[in-house]
């Protein structure tokens, strides 16, 4: 294993459209989300231990979350786990964590992953990573993976590929990046051949992503560009904690990469979800005739169809008459919405704390 | 007080019609339904304790309902729980606590209450039960109290009334019992204003329907038929393990009211439903401006109209886009089902049973 490799795990999000199983206080991430007896967070960091050593694995998170991080990786150093002081979306989470592995080691590449994907081909993903590392680690470039669509999602951003790359097949230019598209453009990027969606897995070198910084997003950049012995030493923590919560809350694809000119996408086929959306769950659930989805759960369900069912525990569920909804019922809330629905999830999640308290969300 | 009135308090039941909430170990008699903190047979003792004295409430139940009664009515002597070895409907139950009564008492006329009833007027329920016992002292009747219907109701049995009864007025002959009628029929009855919904109160003395046994029911009375200081006394629980499982399995009504010809029916406005459904409770809760009640618990309803929300504990429920349905969530177990066919929830609770096993029911 090559040691110059690291590995970023952001695991600091609260995945509201997840309520009521994803909790201010235990997010998606952390949830054994598929009965496995592991949490989303684990699979991930299994996941990549063939090609990163465990002792190269930085999680950044939460300040919150210190605790369940360390319960759920006991082999984890605790200096590995970087507690965010602020919710400040990924650019910071990952000006940061670039510093302190350069401070660890000069030659350093990186693979950035979220904690909260479901990946179904786990030797593809690992091919895909190795091969992306070679190709960071051969010149100044920030690459993504992009996934093949199979279909018009409108809750994905996706990547318009360009020319390719001589020497690497699977590798081509970034042309554009599109955010969220509606169904219409969606059809189109779908039917066009040239769009994939926007993965937010993301490899370089921990040099590329901060040369990267300066020159694209300097309002970040500066806020990191600590004193020599800062990072990865004892005043690591005191700097973070003062400087963080000054940086802008931006995502690192509106800092960087929507910007940079060296950006490209390698194009994978992962059997990949984000799990953003309880939507996203049904789409790869197993479905029954009636095309209803259950997780993990016991359900009886006559006159119902189209329809995803989740509860937290051992617990019957029986609905009829409910035709393509989501019901989710854990802890102490349950939520019965429209699949067509979902996107009121957020909203709503504030409504409840709002009206009812911080205890329910 | 008058010492010779007494009342039994039918207890038994499974109300298998309110899961998730009535449940096999703890039905609907035993919960605090209305959130007032006392469970439906706790009311129902406590409106009946001004016309007839603690020491003659006699509680009949099924065996495993022992200890929750003791718990609920410590007031109650032990001596005054009978407890039925087996599930036999009301007939057999009302013919041994009659014996049971007649033992302590030869004058004793007797108030047979269901224990699982809303009373809203108390005062007028309790000057019925004073009068209707006034009635039955003074001749070999058996009254049974009549509910005004407000509706053309299908789930209740109705009672026809025919000629009055000098002296007691709001006292008539019952002319027919009719079980559950479609809803033509029910209507018919409504417009007719000859019909009463059958309230399940019935009022005699214990030597009256002794013999309406004896007479019009001797399978179930010569079971019951045993030897002087049977009743009463210690060997009562022997003989009762040993006869009561040998009875048919019958209801008052059918063994006696729909034949017997001295039965008479008091009618009654005591703002009544017998709790019976759902649908039932919806009727009965304060509804908001959509037509949506909620039991006691935190909701949030967009697009929500006609439906009854409950929830066992301090929950929260959102629901979204669900057109007169009842939503029942308690312990190990949620109902989601329109209103509409709330009629099928006991076939249901029995292939959850069948299912998931007796610790879901």
């Amino acid at each position: 294993m090559n040691s110059h490799r690291y590995c970023v795990v952001m695991c600091g999000g609260v995945g509201s459209r997840f309520w009521p199983f994803s909790r201010n206080d235990k997010p998606k991430q952390f949830l054994d989300f598929f009965g496995t007896g592991k949490s989303l967070l684990q699979l991930t960091v299994e996941r990549i231990l063939p090609v990163v050593g465990i002792e190269n694995v930085i999680l950044v998170t939460n300040r919150q979350y210190r605790d369940i991080i360390i319960e759920q990786l006991p082999g984890v150093k605790e200096s590995n786990i970087l507690l965010e002081p602020a919710r400040r979306n990924t650019a910071p989470c990952i000006c940061w964590a670039a510093h302190h592995i350069l401070a660890l080691d000069p030659e350093a590449s990186i693979v950035t992953l979220p904690s909260d994907h479901l990946v179904l081909k786990e030797d593809a993903f690992r091919q895909a990573i190795s091969e992306g590392l070679d190709f960071v680690e051969n010149g100044p470039r920030l690459l993504t993976l992009g996934i093949q669509p199979t279909n018009p999602n409108t809750g994905y951003g996706y990547i318009q590929q360009g020319s390719g790359v001589e020497g690497w097949p699977g590798i081509r230019k970034v042309k554009t990046f599109t955010e969220k598209p509606n169904l219409e453009m969606a059809k189109m990027f779908l039917d066009s051949g040239e769009f994939f969606w926007n993965s937010g897995i993301f490899i370089w070198t921990a040099k590329t992503i901060l040369n990267a910084f300066g020159k694209y997003c300097p309002e970040i950049g500066n806020i990191f560009d600590a004193p020599d012995a800062t990072y990865s030493a004892p005043g690591e923590e005191s700097f973070i904690n003062e400087a963080f919560p000054g940086s802008p809350s931006i995502s690192i694809d509106y800092a960087i990469m929507e910007k940079a000119d060296n950006v490209f996408v390698k194009t994978v086929d992962l059997g990949w979800s984000d799990l953003g959306t309880w939507n996203a769950l049904y789409e790869t659930s197993p479905q029954d005739e009636q095309g209803n989805a259950s997780q993990n759960c016991k359900v009886i369900a006559p006159d119902c169809s189209g329809s995803m069912f989740a509860v937290g525990g051992d617990k019957v569920i029986v609905a009829a008459g409910l035709k393509d909804f989501i019901v989710a019922d854990n802890g102490n809330a349950l939520l019965i919405c429209p699949r067509a629905d979902e996107q009121k999830i957020r909203q709503i999640v504030n409504e409840v704390k709002t009206t009812f308290g911080e205890n329910f969300v």
